[in-house]
């Protein structure tokens, strides 16, 4: 594997799809091949999917088939688009990978954590990001950014989807899930404070990643 | 659990949908309670898996997200219909469940079957048939029925399905699985020639299936 996965984790409302594009744009205009894709989606298969999974309408879906279905997104997305674009070299940033499954499934919903894992680990192949970045912030912060517009509408003036609707408790326990999460890797695993302006946030982000540029390519 | 989960396996082409008809009209006229039911699908949201599944437009599926789809539509099936009607102490006769996915994916595509078998049961929250109906034809005869109209469609004058499309080599390896799996679990599967006659076939498994009933009653 040449290339270099880099994943964003942390929740709606954390600022991390803002941090993933501009980091992506630095690193383009110094002349890296990079990569810029999401999950659930990322592919024709895993979007068809991924509008499963967040419409709003399908209230009755069981923890069981909200597990399945975001694997299945990322086996597409896997095999199709990330594996190939890491054989080819470049630097792939993903927006939430398998972290936001233990964290959001596992921890939030309370499915058990290491059968999140298991069935992740046959969705990727075993892929695992070479790094990730936590974007850490208040829930009441995150829920409030996406709440600023209209009670149950998103910045956007849209409906709030499925995941989004879930209460404040739960959240809590997605957000102390990513700190286990870290805690438990930390040698991948980077927490960013993004209770702070995105310049701020920024320029940590890019401090830390050109750190492990040079080390990827130094070995 | 009340009701009596019986599923039936087997080809396209081996009559199993006919046969399974036939038994559940059978049973209704002895004034059981039936639900009848089929995999993927069962639900509204197992429909819309469905049919992300058998499109033959996506051709670029990998054997991962095959799995996981299967195991995400099954997941809601269980939860959603079939757990509860067993419950209410229905007789619950589904086209299709984990077998199938064993013997397809599994022993078909040459999936790690161990592995198979621990997504559906997480899918299936370790949901197993009372009762299974192997119906066993040679591999030529089920794809010579499932062509007779023209190539390249079915019985119904419609286009064959992604599945459906496969080497008769892989259809083989289906079969070897179905007969693995009824050789590991004699007390569960009941294999039926399916090589013969509409007739001889009820004939057979509803004599079997009196016998499990008047079992079931007894205890």
């Amino acid at each position: 594997m040449d290339g270099i996965f880099i994943t964003f984790e942390g929740p709606d409302g954390s600022g991390k799809t803002t941090q993933l594009r501009r980091l992506a744009e630095t690193l383009k205009q110094s002349g890296h091949d990079v990569l810029v894709t999401r999950e659930p989606g990322g592919t024709a298969i895993s979007d068809k999917v991924r509008s499963i999974i967040l419409d709003p309408a399908h209230e009755e879906m069981v923890d069981q088939a909200e597990v399945l279905l975001y694997a299945a997104s990322r086996a597409q997305h896997v095999h199709e688009l990330i594996l190939p674009a890491l054989k080819a070299g470049k630097i792939v940033l993903c927006d939430r990978f398998i972290d936001a499954s233990i964290a959001y499934q596992g921890y939030g919903l309370g499915i058990d954590v290491e059968t999140v894992r298991a069935v992740n680990r046959f969705a990727s192949s075993g892929l695992q990001a070479t790094r990730t970045y936590i974007l850490d912030v208040p829930v009441e912060v995150s829920l409030a950014r996406l709440h600023k517009r209209a009670p149950g509408q998103d910045a956007a003036g849209q409906q709030l989807d499925r995941i989004e609707q879930k209460s404040a408790e739960y959240h809590n326990r997605v957000r102390a899930g990513f700190h286990q999460i870290a805690a438990e890797q930390p040698e991948r695993v980077f927490v960013v404070d993004a209770n702070r302006s995105e310049d701020e946030i920024a320029v940590d982000i890019l401090a830390e990643c050109s750190r492990l540029l040079k080390e990827h390519l130094s070995v």
